[in-house]
């Protein structure tokens, strides 16, 4: 069904080199797409925003290259680019063979037979989830036209774990409250001790990861297509590719495996609407890889960002001997907060392309 | 990178119909298959193997359709049937518009507008992963013969745990023992355990799920692509495809959300060999979305079956009204020992899959 | 927007295997195929139907192996199996070594590494044709319920040319007295000379080629997406893939490089029905690389069979010397009847994906 | 085997917005490319070369976005944009609702709601091929170090031929002799005849069409792969994208149709080299959809340029009524010498994609 993902989005660009960009195929032509708005969803990534992330600013202004005529949507393919600003390419001199812990930079070294841009991660850098923040935004905007809600909030940082989705009374309200708090979270509660994780790690030099959970509202039964390009398929390919995720589950996720069927299994009902609802929503509103018409829910485990002050152990791809990293320069102490947008884009961006691919197929 | 995936495999049929069935694109020609080691492995999925999981009884004779000529592949489409035998559809006549809790039915009705083959879930029936079986075993083959081996164990059982692969000495020999197992567990002291913990779920007419964790060893570094082919998203994609899977996670996975960031690097060194390594293995062998040359280690949450003995709440979808349905018929109390190759098969399409496009891209 | 072939048809087999087959993904579910007429339109490929064609006499019974429940498409995988009969591999012993000139042996023979299956060409046999045809005539009755209709003619053998469907009043009537003909042409006038020209080559030990032309009426404009998924580009592909096709052309195709820019153009205009037309329809029903609205017109360059009885220059691939073949067996005189159903069928999986890719971008 | 296209080139950008631009994906890492090579390969595209051509002048700089790192490539998606210069806007206004008879511009109307940027054609403009060509001088190149050589020449210009290919004693040198000539043409005999094609055809207000012929030297024979992704099939999805061109065909092409059998067989034998080698090359080095070793030679029919200065019949989509429309500004009388590098580009693209796909298959 879906596998039209190869012509809808293509991703480019490198953390200190020009600038990054995407460039979007299928767009529906005579969308008006709401720029203010699109500008805030990519302030939520952005860095500097609050005291949990790295100081490096940047004013990501996005320029249309095509696609877009008289502010609307063509149908023509959509290219979107971020110039590069604030670059401090000096800090990242020695990666270039000191491969960073943690980082993709001596895989990557590999895989180009050391010709990699490795300044700040070039191409692997989380600098390319900027214009997937602004490819999310947009396509938000297209669901919500179609009833279509998606959001997201933190489940966990470090140890601290906020409440779940699947306890909370979901609407597209919710989703929008969270998207506007720095920190989203379902119980304000958990917010200081988050922040005092954060805080904490970043005085000791370190780092924390987290989960992030992301809600899909709205979308109708029978979406997906077994076997390869199930739901889950579909959107585990999207939330694998942005950096750091290292972990995706649905509904109850690693914590079905010490159930019971009878606990684990969503009874079905007949809503006062006529329409067929479960009870619980157990299984993340996915079934033999099709959406139920319950909230479609998923987890994203986010591991802590590597760039830590402390010195590491490494080698010297040059010297062929080992070596001992110590990197300056400004890090996030947790990347979790700016994820959330990036987890709702990609997520919003696989969700499009199912529903696109399912019309097709009905049609 | 390696978007050539619905080129290669396409998968077919029914639970209650013809049989099920495979064609596999692009394999190497000449290569003769152990179709003695193929059926050994396919015994492995094969109900009625062990005490713990369902009577049905299936030969899963292999019926090479095409592809092989004089004992080897050609390089043409290998198409593999799987004829169904001792079927007992009255077993699932209700399901057509009962649609048992925790299954696809209800999805796959209004996908098919109510035209699906409902009986035993039809395509959407873990019988589809027998051909899948048969191909991983051909594939697992075609992978030794390149140095590498692709193995797995029960990580879970319910609440019961198996030591993880990342603090085991992996080889090859480790692998293929663990295959000879009826229940392949690194630490045999949880053996019992587990049995009893899936016997008393079957005594109780109820069923349990688990963890399997795969390993894949002899991976070069630098396999995978940016951004939407990583290594994790195309392994994940095929992962969430095989029915009851409902997380996936690398190296520590979920557990990175709650530790420091300098607890999950993994440190790198020269090893005797000259080959660059890493002294753990938290990241599971993929770092940026590309593999580093350790072991790519993943797990998959299996949701206990479905199919469980006692009455639930479910809705008669010709009546438009609340009903109870009580499932009678063989049902597998836990599926996670018979998920084993099954994971193991679709890691090795996946994995086939990456080294392939990789080859492609560095001629 | 149509990349989503790889997914939509699966075709292996070999022409003297076990048998032949294809596996359609994304059919309708619900549709109640006319089977009777199925059967009809594969007898217009099989063998032996005329005296101008093969003798070799299949019955090309057709397995339905999935995606069929109680008579209508479930929307699943639909395999069909054709098994092989009446096969004579003692005819082919010589090629797997000594390839036919102009067929694909040799390079079938280097690609494979020698493993190929050399008898009857194998997989690159024009029986392959055969589930190809059962897919087109499936596909073309779910076309009809979209009030498209596809037919094709002979525009050509050897050096007999029939009238073209530009000067054509063309209709659905039109294209169904076509596919009943066995020599289908607009005008009958031509048809002896056509079959003379046939026998006389049959005479001669030797084989003529031809041109079939096909007409696609009914498409909305707007079909086809720039830069590489035009109409020409989506048809070319599926065309180019048939045995024998070396020229693929619209409209006035190749003699359009012979006129003026003023000759060439298509004038519109509103016709009575409010609907904008042209009166002419050089363009063959393509503009920008999108349907106009007008039929889609292409025609097929077929070659003649390169199986002819007289000696041949070839090769020897194990002695690696000169050799000389003489061809036995049955062999077509001229294959362009047994295409025209062929063409028809690849232009309407062509244009059938073309569709459903359209619905799913405009939804 | 080669369905990655999709994966690789992302074309984008309108004649007369912001520019245009190409993202390459899947370079080989390492590569340094000769940019004056690339510059002057534009320039054989660009307008204003000769007196053939349009007279807007663009210097078609081309900025490089991303994938190139010191001089090389790093393996990420390179990015090339154009800047549009010299655009004059106001000579497009009508086209807006009084669609070019010949253009896309209806269909592009209908297939966007009428959203579409319609000023100079859009994104169906033939601008969009000047980072086709970028793209194809730079794979020209790649494609040069493993030994493969692609070159164009102007088979026809109006009813003026020039000798043919299949005659040529071709060689790199030849082609790339040819690319060096403003008017490509084997026989420079028929330049003067077909200058005056072109100067008779604008002075009358009128355009003229034609067909380009291309060559691929160097292909190893088993390139390619049954069914869909033939060599023919791979490259007339991309010469099919090239506008304004309706005809495609391989060696002799159509003129097989006219053909005996025994007249159209490529004989084999052994070359003094030890290689195998056919007599004749009437199939155009492509035999069952691989390539046979010998020069891949194709044609591709060029309609005359459809914006002529003479007062045309359309119709007025606003006001639903007939209407004439009379093309002001500057057009190319023929646009065929400009196509020439077009060609040589999306063929070289649809080669490179061939032999990636296939050392991946081999590896």
């Amino acid at each position: 069904m879906s596998s039209a993902w190869e012509n809808r989005v293509s991703l480019f660009g490198e953390s200190h080199g020009q600038g990054v960009g995407i460039v979007l195929n299928g767009l529906p032509p005579g969308f008006a797409p709401d720029w203010l708005e699109i500008k805030q969803e990519m302030r939520r990534r952005a860095p500097g925003l609050s005291a949990l992330t790295t100081e490096r600013r940047e004013t990501d202004e996005v320029e249309i290259w095509s696609g877009i005529f008289q502010g609307r949507t063509t149908g023509a393919p959509l290219c979107a680019l971020i110039r590069n600003e604030d670059a401090s390419p000096a800090d990242y001199g020695e990666t270039g063979f000191k491969p960073r812990p943690g980082h993709g930079d001596y895989p990557a070294f590999v895989r180009s037979g050391g010709f990699h841009d490795y300044r700040g991660g070039g191409h692997f850098s989380g600098r390319l989830t900027a214009p997937l923040v602004f490819a999310g935004a947009l396509v938000k905007q297209i669901l919500r036209g179609c009833g279509v809600s998606v959001g997201a909030h933190i489940l966990q940082i470090h140890t601290i774990r906020d409440d779940g989705f699947a306890a909370a009374a979901l609407s597209a309200e919710l989703l929008a409250a969270l998207a506007a708090a720095p920190l989203p979270v379902l119980n304000p509660a958990v917010r200081p001790d988050m922040e005092n994780a954060v805080a904490a790690a970043h005085a000791a030099g370190d780092s924390v990861g987290g989960v992030v959970e992301c809600a899909v509202l709205g979308l109708q039964p029978g979406l997906g297509s077994p076997f390869f390009d199930s739901v889950e398929s579909a959107l585990a390919r999207l939330l694998f590719s942005v950096p750091a995720v290292k972990g995706v589950s649905f509904g109850l996720g690693f914590a079905l495996a010490e159930r019971l069927g009878s606990e684990s299994n969503d009874a079905y009902y007949y809503d006062a609407d006529g329409r067929v609802r479960t009870r619980t929503n157990n299984c993340g509103g996915v079934l033999g890889g099709l959406t139920t018409g319950m909230p479609v829910i998923c987890q994203a485990a986010v591991k802590p960002t590597p760039s830590v002050s402390r010195p590491q152990e490494t080698v010297d791809l040059r010297q062929k001997t080992g070596a001992v990293l110590s990197l300056k320069g400004r890090h996030d102490p947790c990347v979790v907060p700016r994820a959330v947008p990036v987890i709702e884009s990609v997520t919003a961006l696989a969700v499009w392309n199912l529903m696109e691919g399912m019309e097709g197929r009905h049609g």
